[in-house]
């Protein structure tokens, strides 16, 4: 099988830059820098990646609703860490036709701003609360970084979820909620991830705390592919979104929000392909089995009955797939459909109809295996399942070899990927360990944090562990 | 049960303005005028009718894609056509952060200027046509007349669809498949509607040709809900999209696109709805049987059961159906499903178990029957069939009676909806009727538009007949 001009574990950069074009995934032609095209296999993948988290939205009570894409300044500028935040990131709107408008509006870099306003109309009395919505719509910020296919646009496909609570232990509630989910949605996706409490200095505009969710690369540098913020009454104040509660006394509401982006679609394609093209785990990919009828002249109504009768007991069991009767080799058919990672490939021939079994390979570990035609439905899906299991295992074992946990920084300096110090609560202490190592704060795990070392910049007693690591 | 306070039939504008806010469709109060907030309900509806549109797509070998938002004033300007059409209506970008542009950006208020540079690069030869893609996106323009929820906005929720062709003819196979489109999707939504070919003064900025497809609202004005466009090769020779032929030679491509939008849930909620709310068509209703249980105490066990039991199967029959079992009164359940629209609603008593049936209610006329339990399932299979005919039948026999054809200006005078009168094919003699009958070209009926007799305006003969109505 033809691979991947770069390979993967050469040059991971170059390697994703190709996969990413081969697999039809975007085009990053488009005369705007950082804003793609999202081409149909690419756009596929990312709705079903929003199917899977609009399943979870729906499970935990979410309502999906839509805001509008404009922003009015006045709007925007109501809390001042979040102006401070995202001033420098916005695109500015000043004129409608030939007209300048009366005030400038903002292209959502993220849409409290938008929303808040509104909620404050909404929530009168406590029985309107919980409030939990979402919305799966296009932001934008202004990057002046080197842009990235997923991992860094300018246009940004974006999960946003808003709740507004009672009070912070009901919003803290959320957040309990909002980790179940991600252990759900990323299990599903064959993605391990670490959860960390972004330090004071890193936290999203306008937050009370931020929890990010990040995946590990093969590239050793971490990706964020989500975060969780509590956000107590920050905005609920400026925004006045308030409530009766049942003693007739008016309260201020605590929130959170939990945001995701395409970059999920990255970590697919970064995590889980290789120098054959994507590797998309099961419940995600488009066509979970496709199969291949291979043809000899005078045999062909046969092999391709068997092909539709199988496809037909498998999409009764709720597994999609497709059979690939275009007119060109079994070997190209092969070929196109490792590129976009279909997990399990079926070969049906005239000997293997004569034999009553056919041939399934899988696209994770190339594993070839003869099955028996009438138990091969279930084995089908069993070996999904595994594929499943196996591409978490690989990811997993790469995440664990490396996050370390030492206590200087002459260690911490030859670790390629997640490192854990020790840290005393001195933001300039953590800034100097950046320096030294050449990687970010990612923040304190979220459990097992507890620390009695000390720091190594100021020797003072550690109060927690502090990871770091080179991000993209 | 509680009505609307302005009547359908005494005032439709302030009734739509009423049903909207009631049904919690969406929210006028965002402080962009035009740019509403879509509420839970509203943007499940209109994801349904984008379900069915995703549907034709997919049979109709389109593929869905997604291109940026933005683009470029350089990529906007190469049709000079449609620059002078859009150039007043659209949003510009000169600023991100407190950073000044090289060029400025545009809001798209529709997407060939975004695609068409790109398709210049996807197409290469005659293999790679005919290139047939769409997408839903929200698009953006600067109306300056009176807003009105999905009827004219400033951010539209839109579906576009663009294909390439080898020449004329085969884009003109795929208006008819564009027509086909049309029927098949606005029969689902029972919504009768007539195609017209637009005068050459109001086609799309441009196109060769246009065709609207209009529906007649109660309040006998006309309702644009979509277009389709033959380009030929206007769009093709400024962005250069041409292809290798079998014959060596370098053609340009002939293009068409079909455009609809929100439009289509204003059309739903103003002609099916009625002053008790709105009436869905079953194709289009997220529930389309409403199961209330009707409790005693002590008989809770044995009617919650019986609803659950029936509950699953419909879902077995692939009719969505929904179990309301809120602390609240029967009659306040009846209230809410009927504003919302759902088709068919099943009361479920102990009498009714004891009898061995159930009773259900239509939305559209209200009839109430008593059904067999056993057969209950295929009887509501058919009454929402006759639901959907019933709901066409009555809008189409609004459109049949006010759509007349009539040869002087003072019979067009006393008609209260469309009217069709000879015309020579001189603009000014179709301004002039604009004037007198206080209404718009609409354009050529497709089908059955000879007309042998004199335009009443110049008393030349007529070379076709030519629509007029008020619209919105």
């Amino acid at each position: 099988m033809p691979e991947t001009k770069v390979k993967k574990t050469k040059d991971f950069n170059e390697w994703y830059n190709e996969i990413v074009e081969l697999a039809d995934l975007c085009d990053k032609r488009y005369p705007i820098k950082g804003m793609n095209v999202w081409r149909p296999y690419g756009w596929k993948l990312m709705t079903h990646v929003d199917q899977l988290i609009r399943d979870e939205m729906s499970l935990t009570n979410h309502q999906e609703v839509n805001f509008p894409l404009l922003i009015p300044e006045s709007s925007f500028k109501k809390e001042e860490e979040h102006i401070e935040g995202f001033g420098s990131e916005v695109y500015w709107i000043s004129h409608a036709g030939l007209n300048k408008l009366e005030e400038r509006w903002l292209l959502r870099p993220t849409s409290e701003t938008a929303m808040y306003p509104i909620f404050s109309i909404w929530i009168r009395s406590h029985a309107d609360l919980p409030l939990k919505t979402f919305q799966i719509v296009n932001t934008f910020r202004y990057e002046t970084k080197q842009t990235r296919a997923f991992i860094r646009v300018r246009e940004i496909h974006f999960f946003e979820a808003h709740t507004c609570h009672v009070d912070f232990n009901d919003a803290e509630k959320q957040i309990q909620e909002d980790k179940e989910i991600a252990k759900r949605l990323f299990d599903k996706l064959s993605l391990p991830y670490i959860l960390s409490k972004r330090p004071e200095w890193d936290k999203f505009a306008g937050a009370f705390y931020t929890i990010s969710i990040d995946v590990l690369m093969p590239s050793f540098r971490t990706l964020q592919l989500g975060s969780i913020h509590q956000y107590k009454d920050n905005f609920s104040k400026p925004y006045n979104i308030s409530y009766e509660g049942e003693d007739g006394k008016h309260n201020y509401c605590h929130q959170t929000t939990y945001g995701m982006s395409e970059r999920i679609l990255g970590a697919l394609v970064g995590i889980h392909g290789d120098n054959k093209g994507l590797v998309m785990p099961p419940e995600v990919a488009p066509i979970q089995v496709v199969l291949i009828p291979i043809i000899f002249k005078g045999e062909e109504k046969n092999v391709l009955d068997a092909c539709d009768d199988l496809s037909l007991k498998l999409s009764n069991e709720c597994i999609k797939s497709f059979v690939d009767k275009r007119d060109i080799t079994p070997g190209n058919k092969f070929y196109d459909w490792e590129l976009k990672g279909v997990p399990l490939r079926v070969e049906i021939g005239p000997r293997d109809i004569k034999n009553n079994q056919i041939v399934i390979v899988r696209r994770d570990n190339s594993e070839k295996q003869s099955l028996a035609k009438d138990t091969a439905v279930n084995k089908i899906k069993e070996e999904l399942n595994m594929i499943s299991k196996s591409l978490y295992d690989t990811a997993k074992k790469l995440l664990n070899e490396n996050i370390k946990r030492v206590n200087t920084v002459d260690e911490a300096k030859n670790i390629k990927g997640i490192v854990e110090l020790p840290w005393c609560g001195i933001k300039d202490c953590a800034l100097e360990i950046e320096n030294i190592i050449d990687g970010n704060t990612l923040g304190e795990p979220i459990d097992d944090n507890e620390c009695n070392n000390s720091c190594p910049v100021c020797n003072n007693p550690a109060k927690t562990w502090m990871r770091y690591a080179k991000s993209y």
